[in-house]
């Protein structure tokens, strides 16, 4: 099978929202009148992102999920993609799979397909993904203000969890482990959120590399500091199914470890202030998406980790670092 | 070095057209009005788009030029580039030139590094483009007639004499192997051509697998067939410094192979009606960029290879295909 044949089997279809989309030069977007055109691009490599016996399907949306979940973290609306691909060999049902969790995933956000590019060489997947958001109205890491409530959206750990079991290094019953799993290899990005958040949140960010690494972008860019109450954050990991945590499986560090820098999480990590604090939960009603306040945003900068009396908490919880 | 280290010291800075470049979840891109966006995407791995010890300030030049080559094909001017980086380590030297050769191009062009990625693994290039086009006037590869002139921009060939001769399957004098060098591994794209193309073109498409192959697909997008005059075509090998090319060294036909079907051109190929004829060359003035009229666009399917007298020419001029 050709490139030109690949991709006219696998990735090539009608665009509704495009003005052009694959099989030109170039795709071409109209934003509509008054929107910016929000930009993300991210790209996962086989071994670092993702194993190699991975289910394709799940493959194809994570690739799509982690990118959508920047959309989510600037509160735009996804309105199309770019894929680049490159393929070891072109196995005909991995292609079939991949393209179809990811077209699942594009297609429950109206997000199309308009141009990208195949060739051969280690499994590479790199995908640019674009959204509408109204001029002005991004929501952007520098926002926070001292006094602002810390959110998380979801749960956060499981993701870490499940990868630490594939690793082998970890037990987990397989109730949990098929929900943790879930949450690792098909993330689900929180679109509606970030929409319902516009005008509501003062910054936002997605927790991709875990929520101590991710906030601190925040607090950066903000010029802020924050404290997180620990004993709220360590409630954050989903569990089982029932919600149950067994204690005796993961105890308290390792857990909270996995909350506050497990990674691989995409769920969103934001502030707002106190009075807004009834438009956000109204926000979260709307998309149906639970969060949980887990601290304030302080004038002094660094970030504290404290527990339900308010005393500090110590450890060494650093944040997922590609190049570390 | 981190990963945030990396991309603060190497790829990022201040953004004037864009409304907000690196650093955040989503860069922000502000059309104007009356503006579409055309959108390219090109992923380059080694081993197959370049060597491993290529110069690293030549393929930054090379990894942005063949996304510019397709915003050219479209007459789009343009605006921003993402860049995701997939590295097998963090090389400070090797960081240092790509960045410089990447910049260096995207400077001539206003072109903004607005976002991307990086992470360690096998290395791969992605660069997403973006150009902006007044709306209705992108040159696509599906408006060419039957009547229309065929032309080529530049010289074509070189980059695959030089791909074989790095390759060890021929040698080339040093003059002249040192300016084919240059177009394999620093090619210019044809920005200004393309932009003076708009409204004088009726098909358009840049040349990166070879003349035949592009050709094409302009002629399957366009339903029409072309005739293409071989003995014009073998005279747009640019051959050495002062335009010889030595008949004893590259006889007829492999000189012909290379420009029909040599890959890696990053020329524009492109028709207009005959009443265009002085615009054409006007718009090649403007531009600065030699245009070379190879054969005409005809109602019949297929492609017809003729010498200087009219009569069929045979050959096997594969274009070249990543998964063939």
């Amino acid at each position: 099978m050709g490139e030109f044949d690949l991709i006219a089997r696998y990735f090539q279809r009608p665009t509704t929202r495009a003005v052009l989309g694959v099989g030109d030069d170039c795709a071409l977007l109209q934003p509509a009148d008054g929107m910016q055109l929000a930009v993300s691009s991210d790209m996962l490599v086989e071994g670092r992102h993702f194993f190699a016996d991975v289910d394709p399907s799940a493959l194809g949306h994570k690739a799509l999920a982690v990118n959508l979940s920047d959309l989510a973290a600037c509160g735009a609306q996804p309105l199309a993609f770019t894929l680049a691909l490159a393929l070891p060999r072109a196995d005909e049902a991995w292609l079939a799979a991949f393209s179809r969790g990811l077209f699942a995933l594009a297609d429950t956000h109206g997000c199309e397909l308009v141009g990208g590019d195949t060739t051969r060489g280690p499994l590479n997947i790199c995908i640019t993904v674009f959204g509408e958001v109204p001029r002005g109205q991004a929501l952007l890491r520098s926002g926070a203000r001292a006094g602002d409530d810390i959110y998380v959206s979801g749960t956060l750990g499981d993701a870490r969890l499940a990868l630490e079991a594939l690793r082998g290094k970890l037990t987990l019953p397989s109730g949990w482990m098929g929900a943790a799993r879930t949450r690792l290899e098909q993330p689900t990005p929180r679109v509606a959120l970030g929409l319902a958040l516009r005008g509501v949140a003062s910054a936002a960010i997605d927790i991709s590399d875990g929520l101590i690494g991710d906030l601190g972008h925040i607090l950066s860019a903000s010029r802020v500091g924050a404290r997180i109450d620990t004993a709220v954050a360590a409630g954050l990991l989903a569990g089982d199914l029932d919600g149950r945590v067994p204690d005796g499986l993961v105890h308290h560090e390792a857990r909270l470890a996995c909350v506050l820098a497990g990674g691989d999480d995409y769920e969103l990590a934001f502030t707002a202030p106190v009075s807004a604090r009834a438009a956000v939960q109204a926000a979260a009603l709307e998309a149906r998406t639970t969060v949980t306040c887990i601290g304030r945003i302080e004038a002094a900068p660094g970030l504290r980790l404290v527990d339900a009396a308010g005393q500090p908490v110590s450890g060494d919880f650093a944040s997922f670092d590609h190049f570390a």
